[in-house]
């Protein structure tokens, strides 16, 4: 039998209601002599506060939830380490949901994680909002934690974020390869209807139209981020002419470095390769993969500090964008022009 | 402001309790019609449930607790998003929460889910338990939902687990070196106050002990399951003399991988390296690592299989051991004997 405040009470020999207000609230007034006593006959009994009882008392829950919409991605599990290290620090909870990269999931957790009373919510948001954003727009606007996005936005809503240039770090990469004498530059990206895919392959578009190249369709291709989608599109483009493949994720590059050696072609000679997010992995791969990196540590921080100056009811609405940068490894060749 | 049972039951004309029973009961005697009308206007206000309201009349949450040390591990990321997924089929949501690898945050986390009315639990201890193993069961033992122990559990404690055989594993790899002529092989394992790092440990000396070959405690190195261990500890074993190493797992193989590149050691040949869980990762690496497979689908799906069996009151107490596999890459050379 789980033990009830009213166990506790009768052995402490106070009220009930006495319990309740010695475990649920820290500053109360009764003597410092009754504290001890009621808080170490719970601790002897195991007893569990109900968390929605305690919440009567103390409105906070000191728990903070976190929407990603893809575990398995090295990215957000990455993310979700880091904020949950800096929460526990500060005696927050941090709780996890996946929401698989579908905005309808987003929109069952966002109500689940309301209606269990966390404080907060960081929410980065499934690649398919993008195309739904009325939808997932009323939900945000319904939300009642405080709350701020991150990584993943809804484009042109005015709400606490923290975000990439998404549209810089592919225009970095590709004027990479461009620098090194390609013309024939493929991209895997996602789905037109995904978030950061979307400026991903702008980016792109952006650099080859700057210098001149024409955007051949049949060396873009459309995937998800991850590993599968590297695997299955690379073939179609380096059949199609491509000399280095620009892709919109690092699980995708490495997906294309798996099938490009299946085809007996060697990186980056035959087929030169970028990925995106610089994840430490690429680090160990003897052609090292030159990627677009994002300081995942600054997004967290960034994020969690716009989050507690909401929680402590400040109005500003912050946008902030933060900056990738190219790391160049050794996976692009350079190809030097006939003349 | 919030919408409340009684503003939807104002507008639906019907009593407050009419409201609660029908959002919160699924079989319950009142008309489709009424149902129908108090659902709408439920969804038409944006309505969210208070767990705790709920749960009085449900008493179920539909809410899985999944407890894992380290969600920047991709066998913990994978494994939760296996379990999200399958969950989320049967209508349950899955809360994640990351211990960090510390077992007093295994307990904290513990006591949270507990309070946050989960139906049940799945927990893959921290790898400090052990050790810790009298403050750990007390904790386990006072779990008032129903629970699974997943892939790290406490020795000789009896309750539903759901384990690989760490000690055949290691002795897998560990023999194949044997088999390919290796005599100096040494190993990076967890401190010897972890879990599975302590039998995989186990294995090793098992292999080393049955084909007559001397422990060289100079080549046996104790760190964390990360890559960050492999990286640094690796040098001390290559210059102790080992041409193989057994890692504990394939972070900490590719670690050690990458401080072998930059000692400029060629792999297989001047050094071989075995990991341990077969990340896909291991799959593009320019020399294939041969790696201990763990089913983690099985992992998963006899977990939940036990876990749900609990929920519908089983009172059995199962004890699965899944069996790891070596799956041999190109990472490890063959030592011809000198006559």
């Amino acid at each position: 039998m789980k033990p009830t405040l009213k166990d506790i009470a009768a052995l402490a020999g106070v009220s009930t209601a006495a319990v309740s207000i010695i475990l649920n609230k820290d500053n109360n007034r009764f003597s410092d002599e009754t504290k001890i006593k009621v808080k170490s006959i719970a601790k002897e009994l195991n007893y569990t506060p109900n968390i929605a009882a305690k919440n009567l008392v103390s409105r906070k829950s000191n728990t903070i939830g976190l929407i990603i919409p893809d575990i398995g991605n090295p990215f957000f599990s990455t993310l979700a380490k880091i904020i949950e290290n800096s929460l526990r620090s500060l005696d927050y909870t941090l709780i996890i949901v996946n929401a698989n990269e579908d905005y309808k999931n987003d929109i069952d957790l966002i109500r689940f994680l309301e209606s269990r009373n966390v404080d907060g919510l960081l929410i980065a948001l499934s690649a398919n909002s993008y195309g739904k954003e009325a939808e997932v727009r009323s939900v945000l606007e319904s939300i009642k934690v405080p709350y701020v996005l991150m990584d993943r936005v809804v484009d042109g809503f005015d709400c606490n974020q923290v975000i990439f240039n998404d549209k810089k770090g592919s225009y970095l990469a590709t004027k990479h390869a461009i620098d090194m004498g390609h013309t024939k530059i493929g991209m895997i990206t996602t789905s037109k209807n995904a978030l950061s895919g979307y400026y991903r392959h702008c980016g792109y578009e952006k650099a080859l139209i700057e210098h001149s190249i024409d955007i051949d369709n049949n060396i873009i291709a459309y995937g998800t981020y991850d590993f599968e989608s590297g695997y299955e599109l690379s073939e179609e483009l380096i059949n199609n002419g491509s000399t280095v493949i620009i892709a919109a994720n690092d699980l995708i590059a490495f997906g294309a470095i798996k099938r490009a050696r299946e085809l007996n072609k060697t990186i980056p000679e035959d087929i030169s390769i970028i990925g995106y997010d610089n994840l430490e992995i690429g680090s160990i791969l003897e052609v090292e993969l030159t990627s677009v990196y994002q300081n995942i540590d600054n997004l967290a921080e960034e994020s969690l500090k716009i989050l507690f100056d909401v929680m402590n009811n400040s109005k500003d609405i912050k946008k902030i964008v933060l900056e990738p940068k190219l790391i160049v490894g050794t996976s692009v060749c350079k190809i030097i022009k006939e003349c």
